[in-house]
C-alpha cells in the first residue's frame, strides 16, 4: 500500500522522502532515505504504513527522538487500540502530534486515489494530504478510536468472508455451482464491492496470489479480539474465524489471500480445499 | 408478502383466487375463497406463501387431493429442503408439478414488483407469473435446491445482522456513535441494500415494528441448521446467531424485527437492549 500512496503524494506536489525495509522500492518522485531517522529530521508529517504493532512501535521510537516539535506522526497501519493510545501519549509528551488515519481499500484503490480514510485526532493542516490519497469518510475524536473502527471494519469484512465461505460450501454440497449463487447474492441484496471481491474469489477458490495474506488476517483477528477484551464486548464471530485461520495456516497457507480461510471451511465440510476443474 | 403479490398478479391481468387464514384480506381484483380446496379445484397454478413447514405441508395435503392433473403448485415460502423434496415427489406421483420459487425482498419490494426470485424445477409456462412479481435471478434444476439457496441467502443476511450487531456494540463501548460507523460502512465497502437496511435499524436500535419477526428468524435458522445436518456442511455462524435469537426470545421479543438479535449482543456487552436518547 505504501508505494502507490507515496507516489500519489509526490504527484500531488508534496516533497516526499521514503524509507522501506527493502531498499530501492521508492516510486518516481520520492527521495529514498537510508533510515527512519533521516526521514524524520526534515519532515513536518511522517506517515507510517507497516505490517504490525511491533514494526510501528519500533519506528515510533525513532520518531519520538527525531521528529521536530510540532510535527505529525500520521499512523496509517492497522494497529491495536492500546498501541494507538500509547503513540498519542508519547508523541504529545514530546510536543509532537499523533494522528491516526487507517485506510480501507485494496492496493488497486490506493493506486487510483480511492482509499476510504478514517481519521482519529486533530487533523488541522492535513486535508491536502488526505485529498491526495482518497476521501476522509469518518472523523473521530481520538486516534485509538480510528484504530478501533479500522479493526471493526476488518471484522465485518472477515465475518463476510466466513459467512460466504460457510454458505458456498453448503450450496456446493447441495450440488449447486457456488459461482452462480455468488453472482446472485452479489448482484442483489448484497451488491457491494467487498462482497463481489471476496465472494468471487471464494466461489472460484482462487486464493493465490494474496491481496491481503492469511497470516496478516490472523494478526488482525487477534487485534480485534484484544480490542474486544479491553472494551469488554464479545466478538464470537471473530473466534470462529480465528480457528479457521489457524486451520488454514496449519496447512502452510501463510501466503494465500485471507479469503483462504474458506479453504478450512471447505475441508470441514469434506470438500477439497480448492475446487478442481 | 402474499397480499401485494396477489395484487400484482391481478393487475397483470391474471384471474386470481385467494385464500388466507385471516379472511377478508384479499386485495382488489382478487376473488377470495373460503378454503384451499376451493382455490385448488379451478386453478392451473396455486402459489403458497406461508409461515412454516407445518402450514405448507397442511396446505399441500389439500392440493395433492384437489389440484387438477397437470396443474402446478408454486412454493414461494421458505421451507426445509426435506419438505421441498417431499412436495416434488408427492405432486409428481399425482401428475401434478411442484416448482419452488422462493423470493428475496422486503414487503416494500413485493409491492413494487421488485422481488428477486430463485426457481427450482421445470418452469415452462410460468414466465408471465414471475414477470408480474419481480425478476428470476437464479434458476436451479431441483425444487429443493431453490429452497437451499433461499435458506443460504437468509443465512448470509443473518450472519450480516450478527456481524453488524457485534461490530456496533464494540464501537459503542469505545465511545463512538454506532450510527456514524454504520453510515461509513454502508456507504463504502459494504454499500448494499441489506447492509443499509438492517445495519441502520441495528445502529438506531429501532427493532419494532418487525419487517421479519424474530420468532420467524428462529424458525429459519433452525431450517438452515437442518439443511447443514442433511448435507453434512457445518454452519458455526448459524449456531451463534441461534443462541442470540434464543436469548432475545427468552426476554419476550417475539415480535421484534429479526435484527433484534442484536439486542442480545448488546446485553452480552453490558449495554441496554435499546439505546436511550
Amino acid at each position: 500500500m505504501g508505494r502507490p500512496m507515496a507516489h500519489n503524494l509526490a504527484s500531488a506536489g508534496f516533497q516526499v522522502l521514503g524509507w522501506n525495509r527493502t531498499p530501492a522500492k521508492a516510486p518516481p518522485g520520492v527521495a529514498e532515505k537510508r533510515s527512519i531517522e533521516e526521514v524524520a529530521r526534515d519532515c513536518q508529517v511522517v506517515a507510517t504504513m507497516l505490517a504490525d504493532d511491533a514494526a510501528v512501535e519500533s519506528a515510533a521510537h525513532v520518531l519520538y527522538e527525531h521528529l521536530p516539535r510540532g510535527a505529525t506522526h500520521l499512523g496509517m497501519s492497522t494497529i491495536s487500540i492500546a498501541l494507538a493510545r500509547r503513540l498519542a501519549f508519547e508523541h504529545a509528551a514530546r510536543g509532537q502530534r499523533y494522528v491516526a488515519a487507517p485506510v480501507f481499500g485494496r492496493p488497486e484503490a490506493a493506486e487510483k486515489k480511492l482509499l476510504w480514510i478514517v481519521t482519529g485526532g486533530e487533523t488541522d493542516g492535513l486535508a491536502t494530504i488526505f485529498d491526495a490519497l482518497g476521501k476522509v469518510s469518518l472523523s473521530l475524536a481520538e486516534p485509538w478510536q480510528a484504530s478501533l473502527v479500522k479493526l471493526t471494519g476488518n471484522f465485518v469484512i472477515l465475518s463476510l468472508i466466513e459467512s460466504l465461505g460457510e454458505a458456498l460450501a453448503l450450496v456446493e454440497k447441495g450440488g449447486i455451482d457456488p459461482r452462480e449463487v455468488m453472482r446472485f447474492i452479489g448482484s442483489t441484496f448484497l451488491d457491494a464491492p467487498a462482497v463481489r471481491g471476496y465472494g468471487g474469489r471464494i466461489a472460484d477458490t482462487e486464493l493465490e496470489p494474496a491481496g491481503f495474506a492469511l497470516v496478516l488476517g490472523l494478526k488482525d483477528v487477534n487485534l480485534m479480539l484484544k480490542a474486544a477484551d479491553e472494551l469488554r464486548s464479545p466478538l464470537p464471530l471473530a473466534g470462529i474465524a480465528r480457528d479457521h485461520f489457524l486451520a488454514a495456516l496449519a496447512r502452510g497457507r501463510e501466503n494465500w489471500d485471507w479469503g483462504g480461510l474458506a479453504s478450512a471451511i471447505r475441508e470441514s465440510a469434506g470438500l477439497s480445499p480448492v475446487r478442481r476443474g
